[in-house]
């Protein structure tokens, strides 16, 4: 992947430049350049996933492992939606709380269907959809 | 109010630019760095709030009018935060709907005060806080 | 409009009716059923929004109103739209900053579309749109 | 951990409860009282995170995992937040894209810097903070 650097001039106001390199270096910026290119960035994610393309997420779970039948019932949905997803990562917060991230690829629609599945199965206490992307228009 | 323009240079990857020139079309941007600029503020707005400075803000209600003691309360309630309160404009939707926005301005823990006191009375449908700027920081 | 009430039971555990009630008490709800209403409207505002219903939003912009011929555009631009607005509120900020709400009614992409070509306005600070309802639905 | 369960009652136009039990529908629930518990879980999550409470979450990472230096600069921010992680996952998206998936308990300011951290390193294409919850106050 070789990568082509293009240069170019934005101008600012000298005011609204002073208050912004005090945001970067709270958020830990090593330059300008970085910083504006993460918010276009996270501009263009937000795009990609209200135009429906192929986008990458991950569906954050927590639930009860304990209560009967739950880790079938989230097994099962996702098997049926294997090709979606690309891998699992799980901890036990304490003896009776688990948390699971499962990282998926897919349309849109079909990502946020699969978190709705999951999110709204019982015994699971809280889920959220992560919209992120595959990265290659970002890059 | 003098504005000094200040004119930088950053670097982006050829393709993730042209993405980008792609989304201001759609947004409707005329330059780059206009669409840079609103994403600047866009951030820095958002930092103003979680800092408590001072601020701006919009209350949006949707409420029933007819409901008895109602317009009474939201006023009451308006009245003892009146030093935070800029403006007011009402629209009826229907014959059963009133749209009220509300201009207020202070802290962004009291805007968030009086929006919580204000979307939670019976009778209001639907209720948002808006989080804008005094525009001093972004100019 | 004759409204009927249902009542029904809702099961909860004990402990997590106690988180929630704490955090009715800090927003200021009277009622259990009030909160949760309002957690149902504020859901099922969002789901409008998405299915491109007719509803109602405000646009808020903060914006320089000396700048050449940045009025005058905002005007045209709300004048061809005409049909999507309802009301409007302007309050100046200080000496170099209007604030104004606009507040509009239509298909959910004809209200971002307004949005978009409002906020992507040179001269305009910070603008959002705020998404709600025509209240129809949720009474 | 033994639960006890709470049955309330709750009222609502008939209207709005229609309305309502489409939406759960669309969403995958099988009840009334599991749609309305996660509304209420959601809006308990959102508080923890404002009151810098302990609290989990996930942080999720899209990078070039090619550019020098850049898997090593990630490595030692997390060696050096060494007690807020639990875990990690990673997948490759494809030859140039690697999603890390990193699973963090603390105060959600601690979080939040950690994540702050990440994000804006040179190399990061696009990140974000998921606010979860350790489970406890929700169960």
């Amino acid at each position: 992947m070789r990568k082509q650097l293009v240069r170019f001039g934005i101008s600012l106001d000298q005011q609204l430049l002073q208050t912004f390199d005090r945001y970067l270096m709270r958020k830990g910026y090593a330059t300008r350049s970085e910083a504006i290119r993460d918010l276009i960035r996270e501009a263009l994610v937000a795009q990609e996933w209200r135009d429906d393309q192929e986008t990458v997420g991950t569906i954050t779970l927590v639930y009860v492992p304990h209560r009967p039948g739950l880790v079938r019932q989230l097994t099962e949905v996702q098997h049926r939606s294997g090709s979606l997803i690309l891998a699992n990562a799980h901890v036990h917060l304490d003896a009776h709380h688990c948390l699971e991230v499962i990282i998926v690829r897919g349309k849109s629609t079909a990502l946020q269907a699969l978190a709705n599945s999951l999110i709204s199965t019982k015994g699971v206490l809280h889920g959220k959809l992560t919209m992120t992307t595959t990265g290659i228009p970002l890059t």
